[in-house]
C-alpha cells in the first residue's frame, strides 16, 4: 500500500515569506511549487527547487492566475488563449531551473481558483488539458479526484493523480467543502483521516458519515500555522500503519 | 559577405501595442523577442513566436529588468543572485514556447539597460556569462562588438554574435554614444551606414570621422515611428550591395 | 440646450502610448482620467491633468481593476471590502494631482468591466456608492443611463451624470450593446446619433428603432485609429446644430 | 523631556503578513505607513491607520520605490520627476483613507533605498523637498538626524523630524551604518540605547565610544522578530526614566 503526500510550497515572495518549506520537506513525497503568477518568485523558485532535491521530494509545477494580490484566488474572466498561454510561460519557466538540477517535472497543479477553473468549468477544462498534452504528456495531472477534468484527462489517456484533501471538509457526494465554521482538525485527526483514505479509500464527511474517495496522493496545507506539525503526524501515522510514503510516479509506475 | 538584421520585438503588452511586429518580419533574420519582465506578456510572446516561425526568423530571448513601468531602462541594484534567477526564469518561459512550435532559441540579448548592466559592469559579467552558460553553451551572446562581457566569453570558449547600432551615433573608441541631439537619420542614411559596417567594417563617429566595428548583425530599432521603412531600406541596400542577408548562425557557422 | 462629451484619457502607461489625449482636448467637456490601476502611471497622471487645464477640460477619476495586463476588462472576483478600498486608493492618488493644479474632481466612472460591476451587479453597487458617498459626496457618478446604480444613487441624493455611448450598438430596451459584428461607424454618423441624443433623446437600435435615452453626457472611445476625428465631428457638429458644449457641472447646475 | 517612538507597519500585502502591527500599537507613538508601492495595498493601509487611530498613533506616510519584489531596498535610477509623481501619488492615497478616519498626516518617511536617494543623493533631495512643500508644508519629513535633506529642509523652513536608530550601529561621525557581523541587541540593550539618546543626546559607536545624536524620535524596525518585546522594552524604560512619549507634533510644538 502507498500513497503520496503533497503540500504547496515556494510561496514566499521577495520579503514575505510564506511557510517554512524546507521543515516540510522531511514529512512530503511531492511539493507543488508556486512558478511565480499567485506567489513566489525566480530567486524562491531555485532555493525550493534545491529543497526539494536535496530531500528526495518530487517537483510540480503550482501554476495559478496572475493575480499576486488577491493569491491566485480571485475567479478572473480570463480567456482561454490566456490561459494557455499563462500556463507554458510558468512551465517553462520552472523548467528552466529544473533542467539546470538535472531534474524532471513530476506533476502539474493548478493553485487556489485556478483549481476549480480547469477542473470544473468548461470555460476552461479542455484548454487546460490540451496544453498540458501538447506541453508535456507525461506530467501528471493533479486535481480533485472525481472532477470532470481528471474525467476527461484519463479519457483521453493523460497522466493522472487523484488527490483528497485530508484538512478539509467533505460532503455526501465526495466533494470538498468550506465548512461554515472552519473546523479545527488536530494533526492527529488529520493523520487518522489520511490513513484511512490510504487504507479504506474513505474520508468522514461534515455530517460524520463515511465517503468513499480514491487518490493516489494526499494534500496537507503548508501555509497553517501548524503545518509541520501536521505534516509530521500525517507522515507518522501512514507510516506506523504499514504505508509507505513515495511520490506520485513511484505509487502509480511501480 | 553575410550579415544579420536583428530587431526588437513583443514588446506589446496586453492592450499596449508597440511597433509593428508583422510588418517587420520580411525585411529581418533575427528577432530579439520580449521575455515579458521589462515588456511583452505570454500572449503576446507566443504570437511573436509564430510570426517568427512563419518569416523564417530566428529567435532570441530578450531578456530585461522585472521593472515593467521603466520599460526595463532604469538602472537597478539587483543583486547576481537576483540576475541569475531572473535570467533562468524568462529564458526557460520562452523556450517552453518555442518547443511547442519546434524551434530553437538562437541567442540572447539583454535589452536596455540590462545591456550595459552584464556587457559592462564588473559586478553582472560574469553572473551573467555563467548563467547563460550553465542554461545553454549553445546560445550566442549578442552585445556591443567590444565590451567586456564579449571579450570573456569569447575567452571561455562561448559562442558570441557582436552586434553594431547602426542608427545610433558612435565616438572614436567605437562605443555608441548617446547624442545630445539625437540625430534624426533617414532610412537611406541608416542603410548606408550599415552597408559599409557589413562591407568594409567601419562606422562614422558623430565627429565624422570613421571607426572600425566587427559584427556579424546590425541592431535597427524596432520601436521608431519609420522602423518599417527603415528596415526595409536597410534590407534592400544590403542585398543590392551583394551582401547576404541571414540569421547569426548561418552568418558564423556555414 | 447643453450636453457634455467625455472622452477615457490618461490611458498611457511608461513606455507604453494610448490615444493621442491632447489632440482630443480640444473636443471634450470632461476627461475620465485613468488613475493608475488598470492603466495610466502617476507620470501620466499629471500630465493629462495639466492638460486637462490648460484646455478648461473638467477631471473625472477613471477608476478600473487592480489588473493591467487585462486592462480592467476581465472581470475579478474582488470583495466589498477590496472594492472600497481599491476605489478610495485612486481617488485619493488623483486628488493629490489635482490639488497641486488647484483643480476639483468632477466625477468618477469605472473603466471596463467595473463599469458593469458596480453598474448592474447586486455584490457590488452599495458599497460602490458608499464609498462615494463617504469620500466625497459631491462627485458626480458617471454610468449608463438607466442603469441600476445610477436609480439607487438618485435615490440616495447622490449626484448623478447619466451617458449615451454614442459609438455603440443599443436594443430596444435602451441597453447598449456589443454587435455581434461590429458595426463601423464614421464620424458622421456618430455625430449625427450624438445630436440626436442631445436633442431629441433618442438613439437608433442596431434593429434600426428609435429609443429614448436621456442623458447629460456622450462618450466616444478614445483609444478607436480615428478618434480625433470622431470628436472633432461630434464636436463640430453640436455646435452647428446650436448645442451648447460644456461640461457636467455646468449642464446640470446653471 | 519628551521623544517618539516610530516604527514602520502597514507592511503586509495581500495573503503575506508582515509585522505584527496591532501587537506594536500600544508602545508606539507614530505609525510609518506604507503607501503600496514596496509593501502594503489598499486594504492593508486602512485597517492599519484604523488601528493607530484607536491606539491614539500619529500617522505617517511610509513611501517607497514601485519595487515590491525587492522591497523598496534595491536602488532604482528614477528621474527626478518619477520621483515627484511617484510620492505625490502615494500620498494622496493614502490621504484618501485619513479624511475618510478624520486625521490628519503627521509626517512622511521613505522607506529602504528610497530613505537614502532622497536624504543623501543630490540627484534627488531637491526634488523631495519640493515635492513635499508643494503637497503639504505642514508635514514633518522624518529621515535621519544630520542628512543632507534635513539640513535643506530646516534652511527652507520646512517641518523636520530628526531620528536615531536605535537598533543599528553607529559610527563615529554619527552615522549608522550596516554591522558587518550584525550585532544582536536584546530588548534591553536596546531600551538603554533609546533611553540614553533621549536624555544624553548620545549613542554609542561600533567601537564602543559615545557620539551626538540629536533627535526628536527614535525608531525601531518591526519587522524582526522580536520587534514586539524590543518595544515593550523601549517604551517601558523610556517611560520608568521619566522620559514622556508622544508623537512628533507634541515634542516639538507643544
Amino acid at each position: 500500500m502507498k500513497i503520496d503526500i503533497n503540500v504547496d510550497m515556494g510561496e514566499s515572495f521577495g520579503r514575505y515569506t510564506l511557510g517554512d518549506d524546507e521543515a516540510l520537506m522531511p514529512y512530503v513525497t511531492s511539493a507543488n511549487i508556486a512558478t511565480g503568477f499567485h506567489a513566489g518568485d525566480p530567486l524562491v523558485l531555485e532555493r525550493t527547487i534545491k529543497w526539494a532535491k536535496e530531500y528526495h521530494v518530487a517537483v510540480g509545477a503550482h501554476i495559478g492566475l496572475p493575480d499576486r494580490q488577491g493569491f491566485g484566488r480571485r475567479q478572473m474572466d480570463i480567456s482561454p488563449e490566456e490561459l494557455r498561454s499563462d500556463i507554458l510561460y510558468q512551465l517553462g519557466a520552472m523548467d528552466a531551473f529544473l533542467k539546470l538540477h538535472d531534474m524532471k517535472m513530476q506533476h502539474v497543479k493548478p493553485h487556489g481558483i485556478l483549481y476549480r477553473m480547469v477542473g470544473e468549468q468548461e470555460k476552461y477544462i479542455d484548454t487546460f488539458l490540451d496544453t498540458i498534452e501538447e506541453y508535456n504528456k507525461d506530467l501528471y495531472i493533479m486535481l480533485h479526484t472525481g472532477c470532470e477534468a481528471l474525467k476527461r484527462a484519463e479519457a483521453r489517456g493523460l497522466k493522472v493523480a487523484p488527490e483528497v484533501l485530508v484538512d478539509l471538509g467533505y460532503d455526501e457526494q465526495g466533494n470538498w467543502v468550506l465548512e461554515r465554521v472552519k473546523k479545527a482538525r488536530s494533526p492527529e485527526e488529520v493523520a487518522a483521516r489520511a490513513v484511512r483514505v490510504a487504507k479504506e479509500g474513505k474520508i468522514d464527511t461534515i455530517d460524520g458519515k463515511l465517503v468513499d474517495v480514491k487518490g493516489c496522493t494526499v494534500c496537507i496545507h503548508g501555509d497553517s500555522p501548524n503545518a509541520v506539525e501536521v505534516a509530521r503526524a500525517v507522515s507518522g501515522a501512514m507510516k506506523a500503519s504499514g504505508i509507505v510514503l513515495t511520490n506520485v510516479i513511484n505509487c502509480l509506475e511501480s
